[in-house]
């Protein structure tokens, strides 16, 4: 079986990725990171679907993104509320990259998963990115992806001594959520184990997503348009 | 004052690069890393240089590449001796990149620099990588570094909107580590507080460098060829 790092969230994205891997025959080997985000929550989703999957072994990297902040997801600034309903509107609003953006973050996810592929001799790293129904951020859009696959194969002894060529492999790229949506449940993907929302909400004892920020707003869409009822309960 | 962020590992190279850094005029912000390497007392060597030299702040990011693992500086393997003296034999072990390579160690490291270059709206981005003594790690290459250049002015929320636009400046890259230890003399730089060794000796309740291992070899040669003492206590 040939070996691949899959980047884990615990979203609808890296999760239905995740699916998609397991369904073309790779062994799966799950990161995801601890690195001080307001929605560590989405950890406990990760470990859940990655059980349920089950990946070769899931791997949780620690770090406190929050020393080097910038982000509303580390606390600097509040989630921002997406209060527009059309998709005109929401164009309109993706001329700017919102404050829910972390600096550097998928450099820093994948140049881990790129670290661990070449010690499990994996020559695949899969990212659930997405270009179309996302927030913008330019380290989720297929130009980054490609300049990060060049610089690996550049980085590492394995590469360099011709055993290993990385792949960065992005399979959801250009679908949308609706599509990713339907992607996922075709390969039998418990949504009702994900997490989305970036600002949770206590409600009762309990974590529920907030069903107004950047994220809630594009997987609320997704299950719309794929005609699908989002098993999660909102605050 | 233009800003920069230096990666500071406490040894010669990131040390000389921080001074040259400073008597270029910028401001500077040094980034270390304590990664669960076996010479983590190249941490303490890296604070008081960066204090000595009025860095504008020193931030140590934690996160445990043992993990990860594959390379004796995470205690993987034994740290190799190096028994060889003449410059021939040097380059034919170099034909093999040493288990002293770290698994995309600097792709780790300026990764979180770039995320803290980014919200300190810091251009630039010094790294000691040197391509003339060295053991040969991939990652210390012009070719990686320049590949790792373009791939941050595509991955960051300010590049993108051309608030900035990134620059990896590696002024050690072509210089000798005789060359550079001049350098850092000339600025002032005291190099009895620089830590190289991989593999720390403890001696009457002290640790002292090996003088065996890849770095001491590069430092003792370098500081022979450049007609001076070693400051250090070898073991």
């Amino acid at each position: 079986m040939v070996k691949a790092v899959i980047l884990l969230s615990g979203g609808i994205d890296s999760s239905t990725t995740l699916a998609f891997a397991k369904r073309e025959g790779y062994e799966c080997y799950a990161l995801s990171f601890d690195y001080g985000q307001r929605h560590r929550i989405e950890l406990e989703a990760s470990q859940k679907i990655a059980q349920l999957l089950g990946v070769k072994r899931h791997l949780i990297i620690r770090f406190d993104m929050r020393e080097i902040g910038g982000s509303a997801l580390t606390g600097d600034f509040e989630v921002p509320t997406v209060t527009f309903a059309t998709k005109k509107e929401r164009l309109q609003s993706q001329i700017e990259i919102p404050v829910t953006y972390v600096p550097a973050r998928n450099t820093i996810f994948l140049s881990f998963a790129l670290a661990w592929a070449e010690v499990l001799e994996a020559p695949y790293i899969f990212i659930g990115a997405n270009a179309i129904d996302y927030s913008g951020y330019p380290d989720c859009r297929p130009e980054y992806l490609w300049a990060f696959e060049d610089m690996a194969n550049l980085a590492t002894k394995a590469s360099v001594e011709g055993r290993l060529r990385f792949e960065i492999k992005a399979p959801l790229l250009y679908m949308t959520k609706a599509e990713i949506i339907r992607l996922g449940t075709s390969l039998g993907l418990d949504y009702s184990l994900t997490w989305s929302c970036y600002n949770p909400q206590e409600k009762a004892g309990k974590l529920l997503p907030c069903g107004r920020c950047d994220s809630c707003y594009f997987r609320i869409k997704g299950f719309k348009q794929a005609g699908m009822e989002d098993p999660l309960h909102y605050a």
